[in-house]
């Protein structure tokens, strides 16, 4: 066993002590031509791996819910990126009008965050850079995801060090969704700090990532879990058995606006009346390309997902559905928006330094532009 | 097939006419010495009924949410009473220690609404009243239960109508749980008017109630039903795509604070931040022994509900879990609360006009005292 394998991807903590959706085998992998996704559908039950060998089959990968995450599935993306050049068969200079076909499909799967398309314009970009031959284009592009996978892990462990005085007088906090890197860093963080935290995790109905997701990997990190209904929070915030809300972004806006998975709204609406502040972990600070609500497209999802749980039919027929993936929080509902340099007012989080960071990092790079 | 058979508990509709949950045999009957259940937990998928012979039975079902509904599930425990009445073997003074004991365990099965404590009361002082034979006993509980399902009915179709107006421009609402009688009646007065809704029906995990009754029994009165999670009525708002939110309520206190199923304080929030009228239908008016917050005991469920479903489990041995299955929303997030008497300011509630009414519907007959 190397050294690499044993550093996690944020250079500091063993592999083994992270919770398994923040190691390499749990995201996505590039491992022998292929891309390995981690198939988050039949967590926590099964352990089970999707080994995609087109950039088709990682697009339905993501499409599916295998992966998710707004950064985590622009990992996969890139990779498939990766699987373009290296199952390329005519001649190389048909090669860029492939990877931008490629480009295209992947960038449609998931509307809503931006991870995904700057993820895949960077990738674009290695491969124009790269040369001469579609190994080296390939690698380029491999190790241009591996480089990104490694930023997204340091920037949620500084993200985590911001947030631990925030919560410094908290035993108990309420999140929402998968909050991904940032608060699972946070976690690890507060068990070196010696502490030990009650986690309440809503389910997150329909796909339930609340319940399958955080709360194991919660679990994980040495702290306890407690699963509760999507409409339970409001209680618990207003008889205070929490005493903070936090969450990752799918969007943050240049005005504060949150977007997030559906039910953030309602969530930190309760917050606000119950005092209770609300926290947003967002690693790398806010998406430049989105000055408000108005920027932001609200991805509407199959509705039979709504009408099922687990495969088993809820309702009746005749009966419609309607699954809007994600919800839009107001800056006046957000605390503090915190970030990997440090914890911003949401009014001010347009001073996030952008200049600093590279090209794909809340940074400006034009989204979909480039493949569109 | 004789004329009470066909006219429904209200005195109006047909039965026919009705949604299946507001027929007698949608909610609990006294058939054959027995009292019947409609087991709600199999719709709409199937349509079963529970055939108890004795109050325990009676108790379990209530318990095991096979009825639900703070008004309808009082209705199967007063038959339960009846059941001790016929089946009592001993000496006839031996008789009102059975009916105690019964009455006790009755109540004991669900803290939170008050309908269950009145009615058991009511069927008390009727069986002190009857006699001389247990048969007598017997009938007149019955009978005691069976006008309190017609006055159910009619007070629901009163509320309905009084509430009618202040739909009159909404062409899509938003409700949570099953909001039963009232809303039912609601909108089969609208369907008499010629309008057809957009009704929202949040899920309401854990039970489903919202997908598995509302939706159904929406469709069932003419309108159109969508369900959403509970975690999209917020966006729902906020996008204005409904124009009001209507709840029934399992307790309202003199004050003017509903305790309703859990989620529905978000909602409320939700509503109150965009604009949207929350209009409470509580037919009975307020109860009369609650004053305020202090006075409700929020009661909380097997956690086990919240890890599973139908018997698959959501989450990862070592998860715990919390169900408070009701939520407080205080007064000033109500628009109205509208009665069998009128619309009322939820602050003003107190003035609903207990004397004309019964001993039995919000008019501060000893809840468990009584009983206890």
């Amino acid at each position: 066993m190397n050294q690499t394998a044993r550093v996690a991807l944020d250079g500091e903590y063993d592999e083994a002590q992270v919770p398994l959706l923040l190691r390499r085998r749990g995201m996505a992998e590039w491992a022998d031509g292929r891309v390995r996704i981690l198939d988050r559908r039949g967590l926590p039950a099964t352990v089970c791996f999707i080994e995609c060998r087109s950039v088709e089959e990682v697009a339905i990968a993501i499409e599916s819910m295998a992966i998710q995450g707004a950064f985590t599935l622009s990992l996969a993306a890139g990779y498939g990126l990766a699987l373009v050049a290296a199952s390329h068969a005519g001649p190389l200079q048909t090669l860029p009008t492939s990877l931008d076909a490629a480009a295209r499909r992947l960038v449609a799967t998931r509307p809503t965050g931006l991870a995904l398309s700057r993820m895949v314009a960077e990738c674009i970009r290695a491969a124009q850079q790269a040369g001469p031959d579609k190994e080296a284009l390939t690698a380029a592009i491999v190790a241009t995801v591996d480089a990104r996978a490694q930023r997204l892990a340091r920037q949620a462990l500084a993200t985590a060090r911001h947030a631990l005085p925030l919560i410094a007088n908290a035993s108990a906090i309420l999140t929402h969704c998968f909050a991904d890197r940032s608060l699972l860093y946070l976690l690890l963080e507060a068990r070196r700090a010696g502490r030990t935290l009650d986690v309440y995790c809503s389910e997150t109905r329909p796909y339930l990532q609340g319940a399958r997701l955080t709360a194991p990997a919660v679990l994980e990190t040495g702290h306890r879990a407690t699963v509760i209904t999507d409409g339970s929070g409001g209680l618990l915030m207003r008889s205070q058995r929490v005493q903070a809300f936090l969450t990752a972004a799918d969007r943050v806006c240049t005005d504060g606006t949150i977007c997030n998975k559906i039910g953030t709204y309602p969530h930190a609406l309760a917050a606000r009346a119950n005092g209770i502040p609300y926290y947003v972990l967002r690693q790398s600070g806010p998406d430049f390309e989105s000055a408000g609500e108005d920027d932001i497209k609200i991805e509407f999802r199959n509705r039979k997902s709504v009408l099922e749980f687990m495969g088993i039919a809820t309702s009746a027929g005749g009966v419609d559905a309607l699954y809007p993936a994600f919800d839009v929080t107001p800056p006046d509902l957000v605390t503090k928006i915190v970030t990997d340099q440090g914890v911003f007012d949401p009014r001010a989080i347009d001073r996030y330094r952008r200049a600093e960071l590279g090209p794909d990092v809340g940074s400006g790079a034009p989204p979909s532009r480039s493949t569109a």
